[in-house]
């Protein structure tokens, strides 16, 4: 980009249309609350509108524009509506897009400190406030021998705590001569599908993982897996890691930390703890409870673009021992030599991570923080918690309705006090009118329906009409005679 | 973000703050040729200017822009220069800037079709118009029973391939019980370290992959390969994978495809092709050569982020049999079951990678290829193949200089007719003068500087001076007595 006459974008014709795609973001907001939240279109059907061949000459950057109205918005899920209520959310904010938007003119690749000091110093600088913020132990700081890093999802962050743990553990020998099926990984019934994963891709086996069973809160039994941990022992196999949940997908069971953490302790197993969407509760000071125990995780990650108010992606992997991550993850071929990284006083995140490049992720993160303050996440926080809590309490009111779990924090698990097949017909009758959108889960094996409360915009209000949508909609079912 | 007053950013807010973002962006690209490209701060001294603690209340977004000039910009190292000539580049232009920013705005998540049909469906459609773009095989095409996906690096690339292949090759046994010492993997030693890091992480261990000897072209020999082939064989191994590479790191070295292919096909080999960097010439006519015997390939990636003006992180990794990928990837919980996925009609992504969670990447490339067209960003390759051209030339016509690989595209391999340390040393004062940044490699053993040509507003007269700086600075040096 300069002001030349050549095929690119000029400045002034980058500011022109700069301007244009921040109105019409802008736009977008003003109006998101008019599309249906799930998209209606078809499968196919966005492709049937595009053209089969890529232009052979370039176009106005105006044509892109118009087609995002008139093509991609009908096949938008809108994840940012204050209506999204399913999965978890993905917080996008002004302050976030903005610090994205920087990252994205800057244009740098951070894979090592020399590549452009600012991405790595700013990152190591912002997670270690996130330390204090989120009051998790001192040993994650990177002024310690531990250290945070910025990872694309908790998927990636749990991956690469497997990786360290089994390199750790096994003294190097895996990555030397490849896995010997001496390990094994434990995580409850109810972890998310990543660690299963994650054991895949790290040539582990699904086999190997143990899948513990869980209390009537849907949290790890302890003793469960003491016992797993003494069988397979005595079965000759080691004991590696165990993945602890702070807040389940399905229902935020958060696991016995503290039991958890001293058998990993007794053992010698790597406690690696997943908080991806509950961990930056632990900002207030009323929820640090999930954290209980952190003071035993080897590894700990949380997701930002979850309830942080930062874009997609953003996922935030602490380790207490960083030497045996970066051991576990370096290569250092001619080509990636530089005369600071020698010195050994600098993080060359490329280590840190499955891919070698990166993005400037830190600025949207040091971005929000700055704009919201402690005392604004906070408060962000607590709306939705709160939310969470009448609508719990509206459901608990109504007998046709049960409870299936208890809402420890923004998530609330429900289902009509009828067979499956309602409560799925209700979920479709529900997204289809594109007045809000929810998805379900299993908990005891019965089809639950999940209210995920967690997008930027979304209010008390929201919550409460979303559930007066829910009765009319289940009360015209049973008027249908649908049982 | 919406008209109310809460403690979000306003829509209001949010557009006078995005006009001055992009103004910002705007300058920056105005000044970047005034600033070092390799930032010159020293370890820490960005983190020394900023608070050891973070905000307790929320800034106003100026101070982050202010911040911006102070103290992030001494820190970083210019990717988008145009005199940026070290590792290989990260394109930034202004319609993948916006094309990104869009995405950042509508803020959803693709991990599976239903949770955002158009991301899906637009990756898809552009990546089937990038292999008529760049004369791949149909078998890459989504309409087959392969087709393509963005991932970050071309690191995640070549692990997905590799998890694919070795499940396809156990038959999903790997996946289930772990790695057992069966397989072997094949590579050039001029390769990217990515596929040594992809090995150690998939748990086959580096003792199982085999570095094959170069030609004096740094090119795999293929004889070398079967060697090692029948060797593994008669070892009771079982060959699962070989990484060909169009377009090495060091040299742009072009493996023979063909000969590589052929020995694939007869032993049942998966072959997958890393063609990150010069993958994108075959846009070119006059460079489709790289691409002679690419039938054979399994899987196939290249990056848009290095040389197809996209901003990072964008690179396409094809696959001739998607199912193989999508069986070794796949895991389904309850709460990612939807009604459409059922279906099997469409792709969950989610499904083809390693992460969970999906950014709506396809929109700068689509931006990007609108925008340039197809004439476009051939003229724009073909600037940087003819300005690495005048520059070879320009060496070989200086005998005090020698080159050190043949310059296939954009790379030219040079270094000064002296000792290692005398190359050390003019590197270093080219770097430390910030008017230019290369970096070096080994090459036949010897100190080798590398000179890439593709960041965005390089120009022929970007090359020919930075040259005349090279031969100022080694002059000035012969002065001074170095040798």
């Amino acid at each position: 980009m300069n002001n030349k006459d050549t095929i690119h974008m000029s400045i002034k014709e980058f500011k022109e249309n700069g301007y244009k795609v921040i109105d019409w973001i802008a736009d977008y907001y003003e109006n998101i609350e008019s599309y249906p939240v799930l998209s209606n279109i078809k499968p196919g059907e966005l492709r049937k509108n595009l053209p089969k061949s890529p232009p052979q000459n370039g176009e106005n950057f105006n044509n892109i524009l118009s087609d995002m109205n008139d093509k991609i918005i009908p096949g938008i899920t809108h994840w940012q509506s204050p209506n999204f209520f399913a999965y978890f959310p993905c917080n996008a904010t002004g302050p976030a897009i903005l610090g994205d938007l920087l990252s994205s003119g800057l244009g740098v690749q951070g894979m090592l400190w020399a590549s452009s000091p600012a991405c790595t110093e700013l990152e190591s600088h912002v997670l270690d406030w996130l330390v204090d913020m989120l009051r998790l132990p001192k040993k994650f700081k990177s002024t310690t021998s531990g250290g945070g890093v910025i990872q694309d999802t908790a998927s990636s962050a749990t991956l690469c705590a497997l990786i360290a743990a089994r390199e750790k553990i096994s003294n190097g020998k895996i990555n030397e001569s490849g896995f010997d099926d001496s390990m094994r990984v434990y995580t409850s019934i109810e972890a998310h599908s990543s660690i299963e994963k994650a054991v895949k891709i790290a040539g582990i086996g699904s086999k190997n993982l143990r899948l513990i069973e869980v209390d009537q809160n849907f949290a790890m039994d302890p003793i469960k897996l003491r016992e797993a941990i003494n069988n397979d022992i005595n079965n000759g196999k080691t004991p590696a890691f165990v993945c602890a949940t702070i807040g389940t997908t399905s229902s935020t069971a958060i696991d016995p930390l503290k039991e958890i953490g001293k058998i990993c302790d007794e053992f010698g197993i790597w406690l690696h703890v997943d908080a991806a969407m509950a961990g930056s509760t632990s900002i207030c000071p009323e929820y640090q409870f999930i954290n209980d125990g952190i003071e035993y995780a080897d590894s700990y990650c949380f997701n930002p673009h979850k309830f942080l108010l930062t874009n997609f992606d953003c996922s935030c992997l602490y380790i207490s021992d960083k030497e045996a991550l970066i051991k576990s993850l370096t290569i250092n071929p001619e080509y990636l030599k530089t005369e600071v990284s020698d010195l050994d006083t600098v993080f060359d995140y490329r280590d840190w991570q499955v891919p070698l490049g990166r993005r400037f992720r830190a600025l949207k993160l040091w971005s929000v923080i700055r704009y919201y303050g402690i005392s604004g996440i906070q408060s962000h926080i607590r709306v939705h918690i709160k939310a969470a809590k009448i609508l719990s309490d509206l459901i608990m009111q109504d007998n046709r309705f049960e409870i299936m779990a208890p809402t420890v924090l923004n998530l609330v698990c429900f289902r009509y006090k009828a067979s499956d097949q309602f409560n799925t017909l209700l979920l479709n009758k529900l997204n289809k009118s594109g007045a809000l959108y929810l998805v379900h889960t299993k908990l005891n094996n019965k089809y639950t329906i999940r209210f995920s409360i967690g997008q930027t915009n979304t209010t008390e209000e929201h919550v409460v009409n979303a559930w007066k949508f829910i009765l009319k909609t289940t009360e015209g079912m049973e008027k249908d005679g649908i049982k």
